[in-house]
């Protein structure tokens, strides 16, 4: 029986958690802007509206389908939960690989805290879902685009999910493997930026670049984005909205250390533009607008996972690498690779989600995190603290993404590719002239530009 | 005498109604995007300062006059309360038609709560206030707007609200007809959609359609917006909007339904954008990107009046039915009315605003509102419960929108069409050439496109 | 000891300033899509930019320096303290200049509440960092303008904001003058957007008119921005965000005084935007948008440091009489001057900031405040209540920032501009050309109008 005051905690608790839902889901807004100007407006209706179609068709496969499989309609009371408590589907004990129960929220009970839980899980989710839509940007095909979204939802998203923040077999190998306290990952760079990165890779490998990006040489080509204020208020949008992403995934007000996260997460972004700025500027000349966005970007996700276990110093240094990788990697991609990513989505969210979530085990400081394990001695502590158990349950982390989640992301768009009549990209007269018209049936700017009608 | 318990949770609530009106004044800009994004460039200097000064207009009528008159000053001691009772200026008992007192703030108790109170309602008149403005865009004299803007902050809104909201005549139906629980709107499908809806109606009526609208056929041309990704931005931020717009209407987080409220509404705008996706697809075999975000709005408008009293299954139903009626809609508006909407406000706000009230009557479960008809023996029931009386209640207040405030606002229009020099239709001449230089004395976008200098 | 429902309270407060300062870092979007939306397409990636930059520059350098300077560590325990407690640098007792200690948030015991106090007052700074980049655009060197964001962070912002919220001698003069309750500014109408605004009329100065802004005759030109609804939009989100600059600085959700603060801020901006629509109408026949948005912003700006102080009443004369005084201000700035604003950045936050200063000492109602002198017999009181004590302090505040922190200010620029080879400003011929390709690497809109590649 809680107390009138652990009532009231509890309510409050919900309602930080309904806050946060409603930001990460204004998240997606972010993304449509980022993605739409950085790229041309021959396609932008185009662009623009697979950020917006992305959101239902994610939602709704995730609400019929993909929630169960990942939480397993969660029978749990109330916010502020010590553990997930999910009905398995495959697995048991410290081996769930998948949950059930819950399908289309209409089974079992269905209380505000699990309607609350759902609606901040489901945002993760389309944050996901709507990371490949920037590397694939500008050659993609509306139907194949939306059989992933679906596809994403239901299965792809769940997957990863399940077996971290849904209390499966990764979350376990504290007790399994004696690592650490088992996959950590406050907030996601993992869960939701390296597994949204992956598919992104897949999906850029898959579809190819765009005509025109690679010069009969192999050198690529720029083809500027074609509004750079569209693309900072976009950015802008997703640091607002990450507060919600970071700070309320302590899942309680009560919890003060949701001040921390927010502080932490403002400081990696902050430091992660500022040194993109400086990087771009040494390396070529000109602070380039594009790579200040990414480079703030590549701050925010890469402290997504240890926000909460680090100190204010440790998020300065995140972001400072942060940026430095996303730079380098968006030229590693393009260049040595000769992947196109219109966004540099592979290297924000792949790259420095996969340092993110490494990061958790080299500077998180023991201050938070006690009782994760099972016991409840201490906190998470990376290898600054002299433990690399935590180090290696994230590195395991790491490999299952690379090794498993990517082979499914591209397994997924090559059988996609293969039975699709035409393949999954658009047609190449489309792409030269425009998705915009062919695949909408509308331009983004009937009266201005080269979009224009 | 409070506990201290009890008047923390009084603070937490308030602090949500504030929060929750910061999020419906936000829409101000949703609307502002989406109706100039759908519009032209050589009028979207005018079409966006509308919704901008709409803002100004609405509120300050509201603040001196409409305010009192729909809610009369309130006298209620802090959030969460169970009753409004403000003082009648017309009718008594069980038949109140408008209040009085508090006119501009500034008479009887001022506190902080009813000031939050003020804040939460102001932001929900202005939505109505600014719904018109879409379907009237592009053809509407800017000194005869600002006469609509006074007008609906200071006696056109405050009419139904006072009927509804305020506790008055409609509200007390259970009473004095036996119908349900009395007219049931959780968050406005009818006191904001349906009448800003039936507005936005009579003003296309008044005005006439744009010319070159319908050819000398009579069909139907189009006339397409000039910025699909500023729709889409305005449609994301309603979307965040809506979050306060609907789950801060339970005027309290220790009333933790506001978290079911927040998810069925994401639930309904999901399946209705994704239904809007298909079912346009199927007739025009495309994604129209207006067609993708009137179906979500129109979700959400529909479950405006019934999210807290519904399972997410039935949000989704209603999502889906929502964006049905949209489109089929646009379509008749437009083809068999010859009314010219330029943004889908009829379609969008009215029918599914009306749709919305009556869905409170259909759908829901008996899981909420015990009380609210005067007795505490069970929650607001709809037609799946068996019970008529509450459908009955809806149609009633349904038919009061049409059969009252719709020939209120017509009346309206026609009159000052009459009245005023010229009638309110901006010269034939500024139509043509865009209203931004005639009217607003600088265009949008001195720059760029048709609507250059 | 706190009780339980004191705990509860403490975390709800710290959670109402992050939330705040969320809102308040999202005004840097807004802030962002108002000046380039005022300014022109060639320079539109420079200046938007320049907006997103500084939100990076001036963090780093307030968190390793500015934020010490200013507070000093503010060993405090909790949110919803009487009173800040940092360590001297510079002076003692009532004389204190400049604090010290907790540089990089590294030392001293860095709780939650400290960090969620130095998120909110890092979203202050960075208001007033980018204030300059209105009116010093178009023509502002990048490299010299990343010298002033660090700057700003590091020492022009903490000064003031240690004399008077951080504790220091303004706050103190209810002791050593005898002068009210000491300088008293709720949100920042001074300490923000006064310093802000003396910074952006020294750097107006030392820059000197753009290229055509006055012709041969010394009269202005219009120069007319490239994108109205991007100005308006992010006016919106301005008017969002100020709900989290002035309500939150309750620092307390326990504090209902946060209703009050919400609405009164509300009202202003309402009053200020629609008495600018009138006022210009009927100076230049015209509603001129721009001069609607520096109405509300005006308004805002004044109502920041009374906004807790007054009554409803007071906050729509205060939204008024910016508004005229914004628009007066522009002119005057620009023709008597010859100074040349292509935001209005000085009309709206120097004027106002000092008028909204100067307004708590006169429309203070005593209604709150009470003890902020040190002792508890009355809340802050204004000339309307007879007292002309507080007016004196608010007076003396003013006579600081023109008298100090403007030369300061304008000693800063002049002697960059000195000490920097070819000046602070811009090349003639990137000015005329565009300062996105010199400057950026790359232009705004490749594809459209006059910026396009």
């Amino acid at each position: 029986m809680q107390s009138e005051v652990e009532v009231l905690g509890t309510q409050l608790n919900l309602l930080w958690v309904v806050i946060g839902a409603m930001l990460v889901i204004f998240m997606q807004a972010g993304f449509a802007l980022v993605e739409t100007g950085f790229t041309r407006a021959k396609h932008a209706a185009h662009v623009v509206s697979t950020n917006f179609a992305i959101f239902a068709l994610g939602f709704v496969a995730f609400f019929l389908v993909g929630f169960p499989l990942a939480f397993g309609g969660f029978s749990f009371a109330g916010i502020g939960l010590a553990e997930p408590v999910g009905e398995p589907l495959i697995g048991s004990g410290n081996w769930v690989f998948l949950y059930q129960g819950g399908w289309a929220l209409s089974t079992g009970t269905i209380t505000p805290a699990l309607l609350g839980f759902f609606l901040y899980m489901v945002a993760f989710m389309d944050t996901v879902a709507t990371i490949p839509t920037g590397s694939m940007a500008e050659r993609w095909k509306w139907s194949s685009f939306t059989i992933w979204g679906l596809f994403c939802g239901a299965i792809y998203y769940p997957l990863f999910a399940a077996w971290t923040w849904g209390g499966g077999w990764l979350s376990k190998t504290w007790d399994t493997m004696s690592l650490g306290a088992g996959y950590v990952d406050f907030a996601g760079s993992g869960v939701v930026h390296s597994v949204g990165g992956v598919a992104a890779l897949a999906g850029a490998i898959v579809l190819g670049p765009r005509i025109g990006k690679f010069g009969a040489d192999g050198k690529p080509r720029a083809l500027p984005g074609h509004h750079i204020p569209m693309a900072m208020l976009g950015t802008f949008i997703l640091l607002f909205g990450w507060f919600g992403f970071n700070a309320a995934s302590t899942f309680a007000a009560t919890d003060v250390q949701f001040a921390t996260v927010a502080t932490n997460t403002a400081i990696a972004g902050a430091f992660g533009a500022l040194t993109a700025m400086f990087y771009i500027t040494k390396r070529t000349g000109k602070p380039d607008p594009g790579m200040m966005i990414n480079g703030m970007l590549a701050g925010l996700v890469a402290v997504t996972a240890p926000c909460a276990f680090i100190a204010p110093w440790a998020a300065a240094v995140i972001g400072i690498i942060a940026a430095v990788l996303a730079i380098e990697s968006v030229f590693i991609v393009e260049r040595k690779f000769k992947i196109d990513d219109p966004v540099g989505a592979i290297a924000v969210h792949m790259v420095n989600g996969i340092f993110g979530t490494l990061a958790v085990g080299i500077f998180a400081n023991g201050s938070y995190g006690a009782g994760w394990n099972g016991s409840s001695s201490k906190g998470i502590e990376g290898i600054i603290k002299g433990d690399w158990g935590q180090l290696g349950a994230q590195a395991l982390g790491v490999a299952v993404i690379l090794g498993v989640i990517f082979p499914i992301a591209y397994g997924f768009f090559s059988i996609q590719n293969k039975f699709t009549k035409g393949g999954i990209r658009s047609a190449e007269e489309d792409e030269l002239n425009g998705l915009d018209i062919p695949e909408m049936g509308v331009v983004a700017y009937p009266e201005f530009g080269s979009g224009r009608l």
